[in-house]
């Protein structure tokens, strides 16, 4: 099964896709697919409804995925997780995890617009494998624990202002990580145990059809439950934060491809978690946010 | 007036404190003071109630001052933004403000014990002014339109660990301010229009009831304004969101004092905007947060 979020912005209704492609409605068991629900044992109570065909079939026609999570409470990003990438950004391959964040509300649909900032001249794809966390963590005694405490996963572009990142903030990377837009997540938030190894996964990203990373989980530095395990010794991971856990080779801040323009359309996908599709837009002239 | 949180943490009441020191639940105007409260108008509404004479006062002995604004979407901090402070950590001062994120759950009271992590050697204070935005803030036009989106202000204890800050995330410095307790803020969220000249503040901080940090936030290199308005060039700053300005020197990370230890005490103030007191204790043991 697959949980998504159906609907306009701000406005998305629960639901889920079961084992037959059938989408159905989840309004009767929560309002939200939000770290309450997962933290009550949402997925499994999810399971149990749809074993209980309790669940009425929802038309999908026309409605757009949100994020299938709402509302994370923070949004963990993982630098340099894949050794190729940290070699293309001019970097040794780090000995612990580096992180840093994005704040929550650049988080938006797998398929709405993404928007060029004003003044970006390097604005750049990321693909990412995005974990969700079901149950707090905090001070776990080994990664052994860690997938415990893993919702389940879904896919991410971290996307990325390289002049705002590197050069506008005295090397403190957020500020090229923050702007409006820069955080598709999903389709689906795919249950961890649906998952049947989360290390051996194709990652691939494309720009107008042209293919840009082409790389598997397998090659990451640090495992999911190896991250979930370190950051549990810096901070608390609550029900419904996510951590983005860093891109694999094959950006444009590598110098082997155009960063993005207007017109462009950015694809993400990973294997068994879905597809993205962005398409590229002036960020928009209003001095106000239309994300409220 | 005053706005306040008052109760055990996750079920403060918010309240306001008139000009005669009389503390009045608010509880009939909002269930509680956060950025949808601020984003209606409730500081212009709360001030109307309170010249209608309709909040009745509330009994305070024993209750615990909360952070005084509830689940910010996001902290953001503003890194050497005091002269004297970037020359002790031994950097020079920057061109722009360097930002970098606190996950929201670090927030706590402002007289609420703070934990020093397993595993810290460097836990050291931080007084800062705090920001909390009341108008969504996108694209500003100049530094002149920042503080038409500011609602009030704080005083913000930017606790930090400077090994996990410089050693243990390949510079980006986030792993050193986000551990539990690390953001107490508060006692009072004083309305923007209440505070003259928020440029002309003195903040201190004390250890042990030894002075530290005295300095005012004229010395700030960036404003208040200057950073509201840069902010919202790069990323959305929305109702309920807080920045951290900046701490000036005098903080353990200069050499001249020694790192916290439990059973110390901080107490740290800003003119106007009141006084914090936290005890320092050893992290819980607990794999679990209490701060669900």
């Amino acid at each position: 099964m697959k949980l998504v979020r159906l609907g306009d912005p701000g406005r998305e209704r629960p639901a889920v896709i079961d084992d037959r492609g059938v989408t159905r409605d989840l309004s009767s068991l929560t309002s939200d697919i939000d770290g309450a629900f997962l933290a009550a044992d949402g997925i499994a109570r999810t399971r149990r409804a749809l074993a209980d065909d309790v669940l009425p079939p929802l038309r999908t026609e026309g409605l757009r995925f949100g994020p299938p999570v709402a509302r994370p409470g923070a949004v963990v990003c993982i630098g340099q997780n894949y050794a190729a990438h940290a070699a293309e950004s001019g970097s040794e391959p780090p000995t612990r995890p580096v992180i840093f964040f994005k704040p929550p509300n650049t988080v938006v649909g797998p398929n709405d617009e993404v928007e060029i900032p004003r003044g970006s001249a390097r604005t750049d794809w990321e693909v990412e494998l995005a974990v969700v966390i079901g149950r707090t963590a905090r001070y776990l005694d080994s990664p052994g624990q860690a997938l415990e405490h893993v919702a389940g996963y879904a896919v991410s572009n971290d996307v990325s202002e390289r002049d705002f990142q590197l050069e506008h903030s005295g090397g403190q990377w957020s500020k090229g990580k923050s702007c409006a837009t820069f955080n598709p997540l999903g389709p689906f938030l795919v249950p961890a145990d649906e998952v049947p190894d989360v290390q051996a996964l194709r990652l691939r990203s494309f720009v107008n059809g042209e293919p840009r990373q082409d790389s598997r989980t397998a090659d990451m530095i640090f495992s999911v439950a190896q991250l979930v395990y370190d950051l549990s010794q810096y901070l608390v991971l609550d029900p419904g934060d996510v951590i983005n856990t860093g891109t694999p080779e094959g950006v444009a801040l590598s110098g082997r491809f155009p960063y993005l323009r207007p017109g462009d359309v950015m694809e993400i996908e990973i294997e068994g978690l879905g597809r993205q599709r962005q398409a590229l837009v002036p960020a928009r002239t209003s001095s106000q946010s239309s994300l409220v």
